[in-house]
Parts: structure tokens; C-alpha cells; sequence
């Protein structure tokens, strides 16, 4: 029954022959704009070949295009292969991207289409400003998706639970949104992101792997709470007490748009265009009466910040986390002891392994990154699509493993690199400036209130003085059992300068300087980290914060060159190793014990 | 025949009721946008009694409102009071800005009316977008501020001269320039920004206070390049002769309108939202048949990045300045030794003089900033419209110099702070913090092309360790004679994350951490700096570069704790002291040289 990529591009050509548009636009999005999509919505993986997160493709009657970034330019060539679909390197010098390029080879007036659930709304006004000049036009067509994937996977009707664990009440939540919506002067707010509607329900789902979410929209009005969702997912009486219990109504998924449309008759409603689809938006503002205020939504910086509660929990998490991890580092020195040689994809499963025996663990939170000497220099390698390396305990490289978990208790992300075999000099400057970027977002003191990007500089700096730097941010947002990269805060020279980019105390950020030589290795040390106050500065102009470190697993002393660190640098090494032995020692294994005492000799 | 402020509203009123509209909106503008104006655009002055640099007003039928923002709060209290204006403070917390508030306060379907030659294009556009909601609309009347200002001054007629130490062709100019105007898809460039004329056309004027420049526009195209200038400026045969030189064309600035629009006519013109003014855009986007394209001017770049002659003019230049410092630091301290009392504008003054002796000075490029004791708390004090405080050589406090000079050879910028009397603990730790943040961008080593907002942080860091922080950027660009405050690269954490905010070698840009206790003192040490390869760092993964400090005056060791330090911080003062001393000692008094010796003691 499975038909070819030519075949599919072909069958999506007539669908565009027949709507006389020039150009069809497929985005990998949902129509919840989701990082990662259900099997129902990855139309452009079924399209082209091609798996990785993010890429954007452009078909006419005799072309085909897809976009993405650095990260997947390599699998993308492999996977698109013969396919006749051209390779756009988004990012690449004089690359166009898919607006420019259809500007520029289009005809004036030229009409191009799109699934309207696929694309923000934001998204969609870009490349009408951009057709304006040409007086091309972009236009939602809902069905051609359904039309061209003859065996679309069903939407995914996985039941959905109650979040026991979840540290405030719906109705205290509900609260302060609604304060908030009124602040922005409306009295509605219609979500459309899955960790929006978790969050603000406490209810988690599995439509999407390693993210605990669930397809919904959420209608919060002043008077009432509907949610919207497939009947289906509702099957304990757990939930429905809950439901009962918080004030929210259920309407069917499907008849959504006529619902909203009506009970939002006469309201003002809250959309951040952003993070609603052209088709909800373009159905507020065209066909309901209800009035559109545009804006950030308030969940998203209500759901960054954990309370007290919240970051307790993660902190037993990380405990758990942790000690996984040693489990994992203390078997796999047997195993290169004993000359094994385990692919990388192996280690990937034998780590999930160790997590899935820890308390309150439910699945990895990312598909874990095992990448082996020169598979790490690439930042995002993925031993599933990348030549999942054998470990040789001679090859005298380092091994890279950014992995992580989602557990009941909170989401964990972390990256360790270790050294197999012998070290180079080289190999331990790198290493040890990485690490001194990483001690000083750890232990630097900053301004409550200071923006993202302004704390990104401190991380690179000591990988300058090495002639060295990398490519992507220092760090990501991360949920509370939600998603493992959360806006609306990050750490990064491109990070917005806005007022909800300011670092405060209850975000839970990541802390991942890295250095990657091309052909030789990758080397990344990442600590989820959280702002706290900083009550040692009592002459302080204005409150003080600083990082407190979360992650709990020991860093490679043997790739730590200490005659290029300060004394306080090297004594956080030693105090973090002093902690995270405490913590985790009463958690392991004999074995494991054995390991993390080796693994945290004082340097 | 001098009127009252009273009476000027009135004027306005009257002529806001004669138009029908609801609201006037004054902006602190000229028609080619300058940050200081020409008498002759100093409407808002002349309307108000305000005499900040920047402001904006509302006038209605019964409100008067003027906005400005923090340097300006106190200032504009004092010069508003008892004139019936309500002073909005920019900024403030719950302050609307004027868009807000007229957004707030005009009925529906409000008229705003508007001199359309003092505001930009993107500015009208955001007061457009801000109006659209209330179907309010903002229209542009030439000849109001005409009608209002009886005595309005004649504009300027200074005469422009040639710049005979430009260190680059026009035509090697117009070469560039036209590259990039039609890499960004036009055949034409129209320049309003006064600094982007003088720097193309080779010329310099006088009709603005401390920036030489002269009002005019220029006009280029691929044939021919027009100069839209009063002709009664151009006066020697110099200048006839080098507009011959290079090809431009004079059209008298009173018939540029109809010239443009018809010179234009089938071109593409590439026009800079930001630094053009609405009625220019208009004309071209409505009444001509020339098709507009929106982007940045390219002159902003280019004359940003000076070339190895006109650095190496500049460090001649700075030993002037240098020289000239050294002298008034070391006259006041014999003053302060004798008992006198000297005013901070007096002192201002003296250091005019001091610099006007030197070779190659032309005038202030702004107005000095001496503030003693409290007053430099406030970081754009100014003695003029300050309370010109009395030095007293016991006060045991601190003395603030921001001052710099339009010479020939470039322009400089600097402050010094200095001890007056005896030195508490604190105020040598802020000091030394100060300093310590000043070094951080003076030595740190960095990649060839981050942003300017990116090195923001390493000055503020050991700010951050003694609690402390400033409130505004760390550094702003410098022109070559031309402005003192130039774009569009800055070091700030607002700065923007664009290609042309790069930081790349030719760059002049100052780097001026400050530290500002309230009711006590203020603290600024600022040295103009540019980026330079470092070619230290053989095995750097990409081209690093560093700063090279260009200005040249001593920096109080009596403030300086060594204790705080670290030696290579010690070691950058002591040769930094070495170069001042070897570079200044032969171009000083035996006075000075005296003073100059001990300032610059090993510490």
C-alpha cells in the first residue's frame, strides 16, 4: 500500500492543479504549532523522506524545495536522495528562505496554498507582507492534507490523566490568568499549545512522545472554562471528577470551531499570534463577533516560573536522575573494560534502562544523544539517523551524551562528556574551558531581572580566551513534566529583550556551553539550573541573584586541566562533586558507589 | 516682543481649532532627524521653556503634555513649573507614552495633526498603527509651527567647507555606496541624515552646535549625485571646486521637492524609515512615480568602520586631547591647593580652553558634563541647567568630567572621575569596580563579529559582584569629526541583534561603565576603544579580536583598591599609565608634566 515520494508529490501537484494554485507551502507544525508532532501531522516527513524536528517544503508543478537548519543538513542530504527534492540550507549565506524564494520565482499575482492549521498566525501575516509587493496571495485550504496521505494515521486518542502531582490548584491558576487577561484589556484567552493547556488544567496526555501532552484547545472565559477534546481521551472517573471539580466543560474536538465561535459572541479575547493557528485566529477575527486582542499569552510566563513546591519535587527528581546516570556511567566502564563494543544507539536504551527503574520516571524527555568521537561535533546528532557508531575503549576520543527524563516529579535534561581512552592536551583545554563557561553562569551574581541575553556572555567569554566559541544558545526554558525546552525565557545572544525575558527566581534554565572541532569530537557540559536571591549581598543597589545548580551527576575529572582555572572555579568543582555524592551515594548500587568515588576525587 | 509660553500655546490652540483637529503633537526634531537641532527647529524649546535634548508634547484644547525621559525628569520640572504643562516622565512606571495616552484620551475618529518634516517615517507609521484601533488618524500641516512662532529664527546660512583631512575619495565613497543600494535592489539612494551627507560629500558645516554638519540633502543615482543645499552656504571656491571634483550637482534646498520628484521619476530609491521624515517618504511613496525601497541606509555601515588613516589621525588626536586634559587636571590642582572654589561650568570652561589651544581643535562635541559631589549621580548632569555647584577641596567626594572635542583628526570623548579631598572605603570599592569593568572590554578577546550587545555584560559583571549596575549602555559609536553619539553598532543590552551591529575592526566606540549612588557621588570612566585582530591566537577557531584603547589621560589611583584586583587587571593600569605617560610627556607643560608623573605612578 506504501506509494513512492514521487508519487506522493505527484498526487499533491494534482490537488494543486485543481485548486489553479502556483505553489503549495507544507510547515512541520500541528495545528497546535507543537515542537514535536503526533503521527496524525507529519504530513512533511510523509511527503519527502525527510525526519528531522524542523523543515518547511515548497512545492510547484515542476519543483520541489525543503528547508532546515544546520543542525540536519547532513541527514537531510541522505534522506532526500534521489527523492528530486532540492536541499535549502536555511541559515546558509545567500540562501533565500521559502518567502524569498517563492517571491522571487513566482509570478506576480501568483496564488499559493497552505493548511491554515499548520502555520501561526504570525507566520502567515509574514508572508502575506512579503507577497504584498508582488501581489501574491497565500490561502488556507483545510482538506488537501487528507486528500494526498491516502493512509494518514488516525489522530492519536490516548487517554488522558490527572496530574497528581501538580503544585497548584486549577482554580489558583485560573485566578491569576484571568487577572492577566484583564491586564491586557480582554476577558477571554483561547489556548492553542498543548503545555499551555496541561499546565493550566493540570491534566497531561501521551499524543506526542516525550512530551506528556495532550490535543486540546482551552477556552477560558470569565464566567467558564471549555475544554476542547476528543471524548475519547476522557476515559477515567479520576479525570472526570477533576474536570467536575475545576469547573471545566468538555466539548467534542471536532466541534470546536463552531463552539468557540459562538460562545465567544460579544467578548474580547486574548490570541497570541505566535501561538494560535491562522485558522482559529482568522475564524475569531473574521467570522465571530468577538473582538481580538493580540497578545502573549499569560500562561507562558505563569508556567516558567515553578513554585517552591514545584522545584522540592525536582529536586528528588534530579536525585533520581542522577542517580541513573552513575548506574549508567559505572556499568558501561565495566563494559569497555571487558573490550565490549556498544553502539551508541545501545547506550541509548541501556540509559532509558536505568531511568525507567527510577521512581516516578515515565519516558525519556528527547531521544537521547549518544554521539561517539566525531558524530558529537555535530551539536544535534542522533545515533537513530546519524551512522550509530561502536564505542572502541582504544579510540582514545571523548563520548558526548545529552540525555534526559520526564518524570512525575519534573523534566530533566543533561549532558556529560567523557573521555575513552586517552586524553590529548587539546582535548583538555577544550574540555576544561567549556567547563569554566559552565562554572561561570553557575556561580556569577547578577541583577534580578536581567534579561537572558545579557547572562549569555559570561558562559562564553572563557572560551575565547581559547580562540573558541559555539553555535548555539547557552541555554532553554524547561517544564515542570511538561516540555524539555519552554519558553518564554532563554539564555542566548538572540534572546528576545522583552519584558518576559527577564531572568527570575522559579525558572528552571539550562546551563550547556559546548565546543565542537569538526571531524574530531564534541564536547557539552549541561546542568538544569535555577535563579535564586543571592542573601549574602546585603549592600547590594537592588536584589541580587544567582544560579543554584540542579542536575546532579559528576563531570570527567580526567579531562580537567586545573592550571587553567581559578581557585574558585576549582573549588566549585570539588564542592558540586562533595554534593553530588551526598545526594546520590544512599541511591546506588555497590557498583555505582564504587564508580562516583572514583569519579569524584577531589582535583 | 518676546511672548509668553501661555501665550505660544494659545497660538496653537488657535490654529488647532482653525484646522478642526482634536490634539497637536510637537516632536524635539529637525527635518533630517539630528539628535541636537538648529535654532531654527527648536519649536518644542520655544513652545515649552524645556531645554532637554529630547522631548516630545501633546496640546489639546485644554491639556498640555510633555514627555521626556530620566536625564530630563528633574530638569524639566524645574523649567515646566508654573507653565500649566504636565510633565509625563517616559519611562516611569504607568506612564503612558504619548501614542497611549492619546489613544486614551481623544474620542473616536480624533484628529492629531502634526509638523510632518520633524518626524520619522516609522514613527508616523507607529502612531498610524496605534490610531488604526480608534480610527483616529495623524495628519502632517507644513506650515503651522510657522504660524505660531512669530519670531521664528531664519534657518541657518553657515558656510560649508571642504573636510581636507578626509581620508577617502568621494568617488571610492560613491563606489561603495552604490554597491550597496543596488544590492538592496534600488538604483537610487536619498540621504536626509545631516552626518551621512557630510561623511559622503567630504564637507562639513556649522549649522549645530558641536557636530559639523549643515542642513542638506543628497540625492544619488547610478549618473549623477545632487546635493539639495542653500546656496548661499556654499561660498569658496574650494568648495565649487571640489563639488565640480566629484561630480555633484547643487539644487537649491528651497526647490528639493519638485527636483527629487521629477529626478526620480522610473527610478528605485532606496529610502531609510528611520532616518527620513514622513513628508519626504510621502512624497516619494505618493506623489512621485518612484518606487520605494525600505532599508537601511548603507552609509550608516561604511561610515562607521574607519579605514587605517583615519585611525591613525584619530591616535594623533587623542594625544591632543590627552595633553589638553592633563593641563586643566593639572591647573585645578593648584587651584584646589590655593583655596579656590571654581563653579563646575567654570571648570567647563577652562577645559575648553584648554583644548582650544591644541592643534587641530575645532570645537566641543558635546556639552561638558562636571559634576561634583551629588550631582554626577545623575549621569547627563550638565552645570548649565544644574545647580553649578562650588568645588571645595575638603568636600572629600568625587569630581566627574565627561567632556570631549571636534578636532580635524576625529572626535573624542572621555570622562575622568576624580578624588576631592580625602577617599571613603566604599567609594574606592564602587571605584574599582568601575575600573575592573572598564578593563573587562579593554582586554577580553572576542570572535570577529558577535554583536554589540554581547560584550555589554563583561563590563557590568564586576559591577554585579559588589551589587551594583548603571542604567544605561556601556558604549555608543563615534563618529570621525562628525557626531559623538554615532550608530549602529553600541555595547548595550538593548542593542540590536542585527547583521550591521556587528562588532568588526574600524569601529570607534567608547566604553564608559559608571556606578551612581543617589545624594552622594557618581562614578564614570570612560576611554574610546577600537576592535582590532588578534594575532596572538594562532590556533583560534575563527578571527578573534580584542579592543585597543585610543584615549589617552590617567586614571585616579588614589580611588583604585588594589586588593579587589587581580594582576593582570594591576598590570593593564600600570601600562596603560606607561603608554599615557610616554605618549603625552612631550606635548606638556613643566607643569603638567610634573602633575602627569605622579598621576601615573606604578600602583
Amino acid at each position: 500500500m506504501s506509494t513512492s515520494v514521487t508519487e506522493r508529490l505527484q498526487a499533491l501537484r494534482d490537488e494543486i492543479q485543481f485548486l489553479g494554485l502556483n505553489a503549495w507551502l507544507v510547515t512541520s507544525a500541528d495545528p497546535h504549532l507543537s515542537e514535536h508532532l503526533p503521527e496524525h501531522w507529519m504530513f512533511l516527513r510523509y511527503l519527502s523522506g525527510f525526519t528531522g524536528s524542523y523543515g518547511c517544503m515548497v512545492i510547484t508543478a515542476d519543483r520541489a524545495l525543503l528547508w532546515t537548519d544546520s543542525r540536519y543538513w547532513e541527514q537531510a542530504a541522505r534522506q532526500l536522495e534521489d527523492s528530486g527534492i532540492e536541499l535549502m540550507r536555511f541559515g546558509a549565506e545567500g540562501v533565500p528562505n521559502a518567502r524569498q524564494w517563492l517571491c522571487e520565482n513566482l509570478p506576480e499575482n501568483a496564488q499559493v496554498g497552505c493548511d491554515p492549521l499548520t502555520i501561526s498566525e504570525n507566520d502567515f501575516r509574514r508572508f502575506e507582507i512579503a507577497f504584498a509587493e508582488r501581489r501574491m496571495i497565500l490561502t488556507g485550504y483545510i482538506s488537501v492534507t487528507d486528500h494526498v496521505w491516502k493512509d494518514r494515521p488516525h489522530p492519536d486518542s490516548a487517554p488522558i490523566s490527572v496530574f497528581t502531582n501538580a503544585q497548584e490548584s486549577v482554580a489558583r491558576k485560573l485566578e491569576k490568568v484571568r487577572k492577566a487577561v484583564h491586564a491586557a484589556g480582554a476577558d477571554s484567552l483561547l489556548l492553542g499549545t498543548l503545555e499551555d493547556v496541561a499546565w493550566l488544567t493540570n491534566l497531561r496526555g501521551s499524543d506526542i512522545a516525550c512530551t506528556p501532552v495532550f490535543t486540546a484547545y482551552l477556552l477560558v472565559t470569565d464566567d467558564d472554562v471549555t475544554l476542547y477534546v476528543d471524548p475519547k481521551k476522557i476515559q477515567t472517573n479520576d479525570v472526570k471528577k477533576h474536570l467536575k471539580a475545576s469547573g471545566i466543560s468538555v466539548i467534542a474536538y471536532s466541534d470546536r470551531r463552531a463552539h468557540i465561535a459562538q460562545h465567544l459572541n460579544g467578548h474580547s479575547v486574548l490570541l497570541d499570534a505566535d501561538a494560535v493557528n491562522h485558522a482559529v485566529y482568522a475564524l475569531l477575527e473574521q467570522e465571530s463577533s468577538a473582538y481580538v486582542v493580540a497578545g502573549e499569552r499569560p500562561t507562558a510566563l505563569l508556567k516558567s516560573r515553578k513554585n517552591k513546591a514545584e522545584l522540592e519535587l525536582l529536586k528528588e527528581t534530579m536525585r533520581q536522575d542522577g542517580a541513573a546516570l552513575c548506574e549508567f556511567f559505572a556499568r558501561l566502564d565495566e563494559m569497555l573494560w571487558d573490550g565490549e563494543t556498544p553502539t551508541e544507539q545501545e547506550l541509548a536504551e541501556m540509559l532509558h534502562a536505568e531511568r525507567a527503574k527510577r521512581k516516578g520516571f515515565v519516558c525519556d524527555s528527547f531521544p537521547a544523544i549518544v554521539a561517539f568521537g566525531a558524530n558529537a561535533a555535530l551539536p544535534h546528532y542522533n545515533p537513530l539517523t546519524g551512522n550509530n557508531a561502536n564505542l572502541q575503549s582504544d579510540a582514545d576520543t571523548l563520548l558526548l551524551i545529552d540525555s534526559g527524563g520526564q518524570y512525575e516529579g519534573g523534566t530533566t535534561d543533561i549532558t556529560r562528556t567523557i573521555l575513552i581512552g586517552r586524553a590529548t592536551d587539546a582535548m583538555k583545554s577544550d574540555f576544561t574551558a567549556v567547563l569554566r563557561g559552565h562554572i561561570a553562569l553557575a556561580t556569577t551574581v547578577f541583577p534580578k531581572g536581567v534579561f537572558g541575553s545579557q547572562l549569555d556572555t559570561l558562559v562564553r567569554a572563557p572560551l575565547w580566551e581559547i580562540g573558541a566559541d559555539f553555535g548555539h544558545g547557552t541555554g532553554h526554558g524547561v517544564g515542570f513534566f511538561l516540555s524539555v525546552h519552554e519558553g518564554p525565557v532563554s539564555i542566548s545572544p538572540r534572546a528576545p529583550v522583552k519584558e518576559n525575558s527577564r531572568v527570575v527566581p522559579g525558572l528552571v534554565l539550562s546551563n550547556e556551553p559546548g565546543l565542537y572541532r569538526a571531524g574530531q569530537y564534541g564536547i557539552r557540559t549541561e546542568n538544569l539550573v535555577t535563579p535564586v536571591v543571592d542573601e549574602t549581598m546585603l549592600s547590594a543597589m537592588q536584589p541580587m541573584l544567582r544560579m543554584q545548580t540542579l542536575s546532579l551527576a559528576p563531570i570527567e575529572t580526567r579531562l580537567i586541566k586545573t592550571a587553567m582555572m581559578t581557585p574558585v572555579e576549582i573549588n566549585w568543582v570539588n564542592d558540586y562533586h562533595n554534593r553530588v555524592r551526598e545526594e546520590l551515594m544512599p541511591l546506588l548500587s555497590p557498583r555505582a558507589r564504587k564508580w562516583l568515588e572514583r569519579a569524584t576525587e577531589i582535583i
